[in-house]
């Protein structure tokens, strides 16, 4: 894991490793404004226990957009997605208790469950469909009362993979039949390249799902403020739990982000990240279809930050970055970066951003992991 | 706990409850200079993983004036002091562990550890020169093994109280002696108003003292920057939990924190504060002199934002409070909020915050507070 992490981090490189926003499409001039606006005549922007109210009914209009009604006094804020998580495996997790969740998922899942050393029942993804569902009930028939589901139900992370509506449906169902909550992230949902998404399961039920959002991928990581949509039974535990680990979000960033919402500007600038997010997405699929060797694989996602290509199970991508670093400085991440210990299911699955890097950027840097991709192929001799 | 704090929270009131900054001191235009300074050019600035290594540098600078030295890698960038306090207790504290605090302490303490129900030994503190340390040590030689030993060294939030220099010694030399570590909360070390302060444990002992400091006190509460000076020993544990938290610190906050150091103004800003606080104590002090019954008694605080008060024994400061909030419209923190469950140590005491009000405030206040507690006094015959 350490390596992984110095190999994508050196300096210099073409990388598509990271889940990185556009830097050049970050909203600069706007968030100046913002935080000027919020700084402009008010001591008490500086000071402990400011409202945040305003954020809220922004955020509530907001959700509301994509399908997801709630009140105010539902939501709660958060330091960004990942804190989110945090909080809410350690509401839900007891040391030694059983998680569900996918052979491959997003790494800061696997960070927060760790010091519970929790018994993680591992459910087969399909690189087409997401989560299979049938495992889960399977699972829960079985017995298993895992203490949350953890989905990424559109774009996951690192697969791409939106859930259809019927696997959606599925999973609330099983939620209610087993009272076993699911932990719904959400953070690409509003990143949705072919037309409409769907809506996520919090728009089916609000008593199983906590739903989780945050403006880190479609205003700034910087400001760190994300938000729990949670059911009403479980409130005043995570606010004393947010309370207990930090007091409050970073109020100088809850005021940024709300003042940045007043002036309405949030649906163009998402309409520009649909855009551009989206031209890159082609722009790597059609390099991918260019170069790659036809022993690799992938979907074309229709949300998100991510393409999955999955090699031959020969492959270890673990070897494929060491080489594509050392020989075409282009970085990726590779999939046993994402896998639950021991499933081995990822060794084979290399994620790419498609969001970070400019159009011409993502054809030369696809281009270059080819020539790596090619190499090791030829080196196996398969 | 809940009308505590729905008390102190009455719109309206003159209020000694809270540990609050003088919101007019709040250096609003500086921080506004620094965000946009911040914000001027660098759409980095909006990115994940901007390097923290210009405010550490600061930091690093800063806390050697405190007698505190260390190189920026021994430094961890915290939301604000509470997590540095949430991410300790989860680094070093099993399930059902031991440790070992005041009769009295901060509160925040009290909110991370309990998740983990722990077995808590309980120290008596003198309202005069603190935590016991005799009784440390007993505990120590007993057999006792607590996870760590949390102070607040100078300031001590809710009593006021500075360790003396033999205290710190000795103290130190227990955690060596026992391999304890020591939670060093120095939030309140930059605010002192007799002279130059003693220096913090971290001073004396690299390898068992974490040492915690925020610019919550001295800046801002609303930016939510504080930091751990960590021993070696532990930093890779400690990473991985902040990461595993949410992250990083808020790259907003942090920039502008760093901008604001940048302009070298933080000296002549703790200088208006010392005095402007200095003043505020002493006029509370006169004030009650002058005001409050001869049962009441307190000691002059040399650092920090509280003044205590500890009454007769008959006397739940609870029910002083509710009274006081009711006929004279005005609030303080009743001891029982400080206590350790069961205790009981401090129902008659009560913590009057001395900075957030202005002097004319603080005397009216104080002289209505003395109406009720009269009144009380009387009532109970004493």
């Amino acid at each position: 894991m350490r390596e992984m992490s110095s190999l994508v981090s050196t300096p210099g490189m073409l990388s598509f490793a990271l889940g990185l926003p556009a830097t050049e499409l970050l909203p600069l001039a706007a968030c100046r404004a913002a935080a000027a606006q919020t700084l402009a005549t008010d001591h008490q922007a500086l000071q402990y226990q400011v409202r945040p109210e305003p954020l809220k009914r922004h955020l509530r209009e907001l959700l509301a957009s994509r399908g997801v009604n709630c009140r105010e006094d539902q939501i709660y804020l958060t330091t960004g997605a990942q804190q989110a998580i945090h909080l809410l495996v350690n509401l839900l997790l007891n040391k030694g208790g059983q998680v569900l969740i996918e052979e491959v998922t997003y790494e800061g899942l696997h960070n927060a469950i760790l010091p519970w050393r929790p018994q993680v029942l591992v459910i087969p993804t399909d690189p087409g469909t997401g989560m299979n569902v049938d495992a889960v009930e399977a699972q829960l028939v079985q017995g298993a009362r895992p203490a949350f589901i953890y989905t990424v139900t559109d774009g996951q992370n690192p697969l791409g993979i939106s859930l259809s509506q019927a696997a959606r449906n599925r999973l609330v169902e099983l939620a209610r039949r087993f009272h076993i909550p699911i932990i719904e992230d959400d953070v690409f949902g509003f990143l949705n390249y072919d037309g409409p998404a769907l809506s996520p399961m919090r728009a089916l039920d609000e008593e199983w799902v906590f739903y989780i959002g945050s403006f880190s991928k479609i205003l700034s990581p910087a400001l760190r403020v994300g938000w729990i949509v949670a059911p009403d039974a479980f409130g005043p535990a995570l606010s004393f739990l947010k309370h207990a680990s930090d007091l409050d979000v970073t109020t100088l960033a809850q005021l940024t982000v709300s003042s940045y919402l007043d002036t309405g500007e949030l649906p163009a600038h998402l309409a520009i990240l649909r855009r551009e997010y989206g031209i890159r997405r082609d722009t790597m699929l059609r390099a991918l279809e260019s170069h790659f060797p036809p022993e690799a694989q992938w979907k074309k996602p229709s949300s998100g930050m991510f393409i999955w290509v999955e090699l031959p199970r020969e492959i270890n991508t673990v070897e494929l970055l060491r080489m594509a670093v050392e020989t075409e400085r282009v970085a990726f991440m590779p999939g046993a970066f994402f896998g639950v210990d021991g499933s081995g299911g990822a060794r084979n699955g290399m994620r790419l951003n498609f969001t970070h890097c400019a159009p011409e950027q993502i054809q030369d840097g696809a281009l270059r992991l080819a020539n790596v991709l090619k190499e090791l192929i030829e080196a196996f001799a398969l």
